[in-house]
């Protein structure tokens, strides 16, 4: 049977062995796509992000119990852009969830190196998951660079996670967080300043653009499982506000854009590429680009029409 | 005369305007690159990078002043990768080198919501002002994910700024960093905790693999212009260093491998999407993806074939 046709009747060892190709390179694994893409879209795919240390993992732990016991089907993907400032932090999650048993899968993502890899292997991994049979997705990022904000474009509803005190970082992220953030969660809320905290996200909110969707601010304390039911709660909702949003559609499309246009590039350069070293060509032209003979736009040019 | 022409004799406003270009669509400025770019790839570029609050912006201020006073022409590079968590911090830097008047060219980079578009921008920034004559390069980012290794991978020596009191995080950051740090920084090194810091990090070097080059440990205050000659005096040396080293010319075949690539799959995805476009394929190719009836590689491949 193939590889494929496993994952789909839902073993457990043949999803970890795609998700290790995907890992290893994003297109490594494209017959396998291939054959389970009909059934993958369905379901939420819940996007977890926020600084280091404001308790993204055990969040997403307890949201993960809730929805269990609400009866979905969970999987978990932990995106680490290996930075040199977060890298090594995710042994200690691999093996969190182990007492769970097999209700949810949890895997950690980390392409290290590969220019962009994260933003190619992620789709694919949430599409595997999604044949797999898993109809809630909770992707948590480590750290907050372009990346993550990358990353949680492949969510459908996104939750900012902060703790009290942010004091001029809350002006600081200001910028950018009111377009990401579907649901902002105040975390750790016992501690002092949260009112504040809280009062002053739903000031920048408010400040925003007006849209169908108002992102609640919500307090909880994950360690202790307070608040997380609310947060489920506003997933859900949010998700079936999603379902009757006109630019909905939209979205689909243009991620289906997204990964149509990166699976030409991949198809072609590697075309051209492969043609251009068997020829003899691929290292010449290289070395006339090193050495600042030829611009890499011109070389590229020279390489397909050299094909044609 | 062109605007690359202009460029290459000095002209600020050109350079401004070619900067732009690039920011706005990585490509837009191929021909400009391609007639300055037998001008380029000399000098050196320095990348500088660290947590928020370590002092990067001060520590990059005082650089420039020490090697302009050595006879240098510096250019800084701000590389903003517009995280919610960062952004908007760059407004205080675009003016903060005004006052140096037209000794150092300062120029903030964002490419917010481009996919991978820093990755791109930044080599094509770089090339812009080596052309126009700049042979230091300043290259720094702001925030610490995986934009910002990427972003690095472009400078021939890497920075590490660090603050005194990193305690457990010294741990948490050591897989990544020995790779790509050349030198390291203990700024704000009059704080508590300095000395013990610096040994962790001497430490940490020690249990990597052997190089050519030892990366040193220095202690700065930038603020206070303290320990900044010494940085600059690393950097010159490992210059020197980097000149001799056998993996430099696999490294500029390397980089020339990428910029070849990228263009490659730039020119190649534009003409197929047209040529699809005109025939009104694309849309509904588009749509068949999103209704999950073809998936991403197979559309690809039947765009391309289609064409042949």
């Amino acid at each position: 049977m193939s590889l494929g046709a496993e994952i789909l009747q839902g073993d457990r060892r043949a999803l970890a062995r795609a998700l290790t190709l995907v890992e290893s390179d994003p297109h490594a694994a494209d017959d396998i796509i291939a054959e389970v893409y009909p059934h993958t879209g369905h379901g939420v795919v819940v996007g977890i992000t926020g600084a280091p240390g404001v308790g993204k993992s055990t969040l997403v732990d307890r949201l993960a119990g809730q929805f269990l016991a609400r009866g979905r089907k969970v999987g978990i993907l932990a995106v680490d852009p290996s930075s040199p400032f977060t890298g090594g932090a995710l042994l200690g999650d691999r093996v969190r969830m182990e007492g769970r048993g097999s209700d949810v899968f949890m895997r950690s993502l980390a392409t290290r190196g590969h220019l962009g890899g994260l933003a190619r292997a992620t789709p694919r991994a949430i599409q595997l998951l999604q044949a797999f049979g898993k109809d809630l997705i909770l992707l948590e990022t480590v750290g907050a660079g372009q990346s993550e904000v990358d990353v949680m474009g492949f969510a459908d509803t996104t939750i900012i996670v902060v703790v009290p005190g942010l004091g001029d970082d809350v002006q600081a992220f200001k910028a950018g967080i009111l377009e990401i953030g579907d649901i902002f969660v105040v975390n750790k809320s016992d501690r002092p300043g949260a009112d504040q905290t809280m009062r002053e996200l739903r000031q920048m909110l408010h400040l925003g653009p007006q849209r169908a969707w108002m992102p609640p601010v919500l307090a909880a304390q994950a360690q202790q499982d307070v608040g997380v039911s609310e947060i489920a709660d506003a997933i859900l909702r949010h998700s079936e506000v999603r379902l009757t949003d006109p630019e909905q559609q939209q979205r689909r499309m243009q991620e289906a854009e997204r990964l149509v246009r990166d699976a030409l590039a991949e198809q072609l350069v590697r075309r051209v590429v492969n043609q251009s070293q068997a020829k003899g060509r691929w290292h010449e032209v290289l070395t006339e680009v090193a050495e600042r003979r030829l611009d890499p736009a011109g070389a590229a040019k020279a390489l397909h029409l050299d094909q044609e």
